[in-house]
């Protein structure tokens, strides 16, 4: 049976959800791995929408994660909330604005932020289960946070943004500086992060690493944990 | 200098807009080819929005093409109607309902449609310059359109859907069935169409048939018409 590989969507657009690409990029490295993408996003309001043309937050519109996430899915998602460590053998995700406004509240809260209590439980039941979690871009303050929650220390990168890498550290993790196309593994607690559109300059560089990423998560998948 | 290749968006979502991976995936093939990407989009209002959970249309929603497709682009998007013939050496049109619900009005009109003026008026310029058009999936039925408006015959592919492929040739064009990473290549108009998700599995696949187009196209580019 392929590895079922959960990826957790926040929106669709940079903005004010999942970006895109990163997302894209993720479903297409996956299948060229012969593992199986299973897409999921909370089903709850945005918390604001952005016109990407502008950068202007539209007032008073609306719109679902669930529903916006489903675009880049191609309708084949699930709720978040049905989602359990036993559907799953890692769990991906990508950046994008929604990862900090829609999946925690690190855009509003910083340092102090949590991680939506549904996705902490998945994260912290795949934790518990030896199995990988990766993140992109600005999604790894998500692992930093969730591991503050969980009482454990971990290593991350977001790049090299100091203001972003200085919040990791005020949450007592570990931030450590990474080149576009580099992979971040903290091979005890089995994360594994990527700098994505955080550095990358284009497509092309953003899938360099993204490719490595999923090749490391196979890799892992492989040789389960305790097997050396 | 490197290829300006156009790529036309119609907004964000397959069932209202732009197929998301298709358009994705074709700015990674353009780029990691060395090409630059020229996006761009109408700016109107979307035929209608569909949830892309439900797949129902969402009554009395408002969207704008542009605004919608420039979460694909990152923001990076011009006004459809601001770009000629000289800003371009190429034009891609993904698919997506979009494609023939905003761009064009085969989806309502079938056998009898038009292509957007704005659209059309740069089909036909790049066609009597000598300069490529690509499309994929649905967006086809455009180039059958134009050439129609034209007064010239040409041949395209949608893959194999026979009631598809009977408007195309309702339209007196040519219709030529084509796997999923098959690329059909018609060197008089210059025009290259290639199934994507009308056939393409995943996105594994379909970026097989996108790499190919992106490579016949860059292919031409090097070797101007009349050349040999």
């Amino acid at each position: 049976m392929s590895h079922r590989i959960g990826v957790c969507l926040s929106g669709c657009g940079v903005r004010d959800g999942s970006e895109i690409h990163e997302a894209t990029l993720m479903l297409l490295a996956i299948d060229q791995a012969g593992a199986e993408a299973v897409c999921m996003a909370p089903d709850v309001a945005q918390a604001h929408v952005v016109d990407h043309r502008t950068g202007a937050t539209t007032p008073g519109a609306e719109r679902n994660v669930l529903s916006e996430s489903a675009r880049i899915a191609r309708g084949a998602i699930q709720d978040l909330a049905d989602v359990t460590v036993a559907d799953l053998d890692a769990l991906i995700l990508p950046g994008g604005l929604g990862a900090v406004t829609n999946l925690s509240d690190f855009g509003t809260a910083g340092a102090g932020a949590t991680v939506r209590a549904d996705l902490f439980r998945l994260i912290q039941a795949l934790h518990g289960a030896g199995k990988p979690v990766a993140a992109l871009c600005i999604a790894p303050v998500l692992l930093a946070a969730a591991a503050r929650q969980m009482g454990i220390e971990c290593t991350v990168t977001i790049g090299s943004d100091p203001e972003t890498a200085g919040k990791i550290e005020a949450m007592g993790q570990v931030h450590q500086p990474c080149a576009a196309d580099g992979v971040m593994v903290d091979m005890q607690n089995r994360f594994l992060t990527t700098p994505a559109y955080m550095l990358a300059r284009g497509p092309a560089e953003l899938f360099a690493g993204i490719e490595k990423v999923v090749g490391l998560l196979i890799h892992l998948l492989n040789e389960p944990k305790g097997a050396g």
